[in-house]
């Protein structure tokens, strides 16, 4: 009696090698066994990703990024082949396909490509005979039939298009930790696994620092409502259930803890306090291709006031000239970098509804003597800079404090 | 100027790391500057294949052919993106397709495909841009558009058949030695590379041994009048054309001698000198799927005969064991196997019009004490079974005779 469809998604670690494969192979077996349909999505072999860029930089440092995806493509190709053979071994009937092979049509932009279509045609039909379907992910073929890539966290993108075009039941995520934790377990070892998430959850704790998912895929999720379950190749306990709002029934205040030691801070004295300036700042930086995070800008008393933001750390020596060049143009004083900070945040829905967290934030760590130098808030999210020194005792303070660990 | 199109296929030692991949990108290059345009066939790096067949083998004894196909089809495209890569670094527009992308249509005979039909549209209209055009070898997709593989050759057989779809002016095939010799080097140190040598002469050869070329794709070429230049990657000296007759003006009798070492022979002894005999013994030997070679049948004078016939060493076991069955069920005598034999062969077109060849490698044998234990001719070709331990003796001594080292 079929139950219904279910896509798997397994990460490069997942299908490291043929034993793993195998253990693999073994998991969606198990699945077809209790009756339901299955679409699995593949990475590449753990190493595979890393040797092909070697082969590449080897030849050139700059590869035409239409080549670039050509090349990467057959990463995913090679496993999905082997799980649709470690699949047949078992006595199951598998097919494997390329992106391009089940329709993922996407725009030109090669190695970040949108997906803009799916056309599950063939993939339906091989479901309808019975087989498993084994789909190689971050891939797709532009309406010309060129190869292309969707960027990081590519293969999940697949994964969680396929479910929609599908409509699958579920939406599983396979990785090689056991779920999204209520902080990082190797900073706090009380760190707990969370059940259940929001979608807005996720997606923040994702842009602070939790490595889990990406945010593209789980915006997607959100978008069409796709339950998603984020858990271990390496055991069969439940992980993470990412679910919308309206599902998630417990009331918890704070959700997560996550912690961010990419960035590097750039402080820019004495900015004349004037309309236009900071967009005459921020303009210049962004035009150089830099992303800025936070931004913080005291009032001011005397006319002049300080301007600090974020970068990522790889991308602070460009920033930081860029923002010296702009600094003199304007006549501002110093323009002062720091390496050495930390973004702590915690992450929660509950913040909408509860007053006060924010200052418990903060009073924790005072408690702890650990000072902070920006502040950044969203609806669901705190955010604060604090030496990098500190971040682990953060952590754990803040895990205690809002009882995290229970 | 367009100088008209040139098709070059690389084989896995031609390109078998990034720094061969870039010297070949020079070659190619250059001869964009000489004002050809240029389709560019590449096998998969030279370790490439072996690694993913052990992957696949570390998986499951009996892959699938169709995942076989998808997992193997990867290895040209690898070795395409990065050629693509080494032109567009020296400044020169390339764009690299798989078989797929390129139109190459095949059969469902996965493992071992023939092309159907080829629809160059992308690749012309590639051409017309000034692109050079990289096509990977070895693989097409069959018309529900599931990857395909070629067989042994597919590279070779990939670029004869685009030079005749594109109508191009030469095929070139690059590879790890320099033409085709007068006999192998590695045993007649005189052996003479061969500049001219027709499709047929080539085709007997490499189905008497020599292995620079499979003969399916000389078939192709011979078929299509395609002009053929086998020659080395590694050096800029000419190699050999393999050409129609018409075209080969020098009269040489004997242009090659080639040698098998990989054949073994089964005799049975006594077998009734009656109507039907021959037939069932070679049609349940071939229902074994045995491939059999060289038959030789004396006449006989006691209503006994002998029938002797050679099969590949590796089908030696199976092939004695069906003929021990089908002997039984006649009533022959006994079935003797010998696999330390040799085929010395000597091929040309010349034969056709000379007589006393046969006699002269007879004689030139028997000076050398060699005895001779079957015999099998065909229009341009006579093959002797002799034992092994004289194989090199036989080269060098029917080299010298047929004053082939000049």
């Amino acid at each position: 009696m079929p139950k219904g469809l279910v896509v798997q998604k397994y990460g490069g670690s997942s299908v490291a090698n043929p034993e793993r494969i195998k253990e693999v192979a073994r998991r969606v077996v198990s699945y077809k066994q209790r009756g339901y349909s299955l679409v699995v999505v593949v990475s590449a072999l753990a190493d595979t990703t890393d040797e092909l860029i070697e082969l590449a930089s080897a030849i050139t440092g700059k590869p035409p990024e239409r080549e670039m995806d050509m090349l990467m493509a057959t990463g995913e190709q090679v496993s999905c082949a082997l799980l649709a053979m470690a699949i047949d071994k078992l006595g199951y009937k598998a097919i494997s396909f390329t992106g391009g092979q089940v329709g993922i049509i996407t725009d030109s932009s090669h190695t970040k490509a949108r997906i803009v279509k799916i056309s599950a045609e063939r993939l339906n039909n091989e479901l309808k005979k019975g087989k498993i379907v084994i789909v190689a992910g971050f891939q797709g073929v532009t309406q010309e039939n060129d190869i292309t890539t969707l960027g990081r966290g590519g293969s999940d993108l697949t994964a969680v298009a396929l479910a929609y075009t599908l409509n699958a039941k579920i939406c599983e995520i396979y990785t090689d930790v056991e779920g999204v934790f209520t902080a990082d377990p190797r900073i706090e070892n009380r760190a707990k696994k969370i059940s259940k998430i929001t979608y807005d959850e996720m997606l923040e704790m994702a842009s602070l620092g939790a490595q889990v998912m990406q945010s593209r895929s789980i915006e997607v999720a959100k978008k069409f409502g796709i339950p998603i379950h984020v858990r271990s190749s390496f055991s069969h306990k439940e992980g993470t259930m990412i679910i919308s709002e309206a599902k998630k029934l417990e009331d918890v205040v704070v959700t997560g803890i996550t912690i961010n030691k990419n960035e590097a801070k750039i402080t820019i004295c004495n900015v004349p306090d004037k309309p236009g300036v900071a967009a005459k700042i921020f303009k210049e930086v962004s035009n150089a291709g830099i992303n800025v995070d936070m931004i913080v800008q005291n009032v001011s008393h005397t006319r002049q006031t300080d301007i600090s933001f974020t970068v990522l750390k790889t991308d602070l020596p460009k920033a930081t000239r860029m923002t010296k060049k702009v600094a003199n143009k304007i006549g501002t004083g110093e323009v002062l970098k720091d390496q050495d900070i930390a973004r702590v945040s915690i992450v929660g829905v509950g913040m909408r509804s509860h007053h006060g967290i924010a200052a418990t934030m903060f009073e924790t760590l005072a408690e702890n003597s650990i000072n902070i130098e920006m502040i950044s808030t969203s609806e669901i999210s705190i955010s604060c800079i604090i030496k990098k020194k500190f971040a682990d005792l953060a952590v754990k303070a803040l895990h205690e404090k809002f009882g995290l660990g229970k």
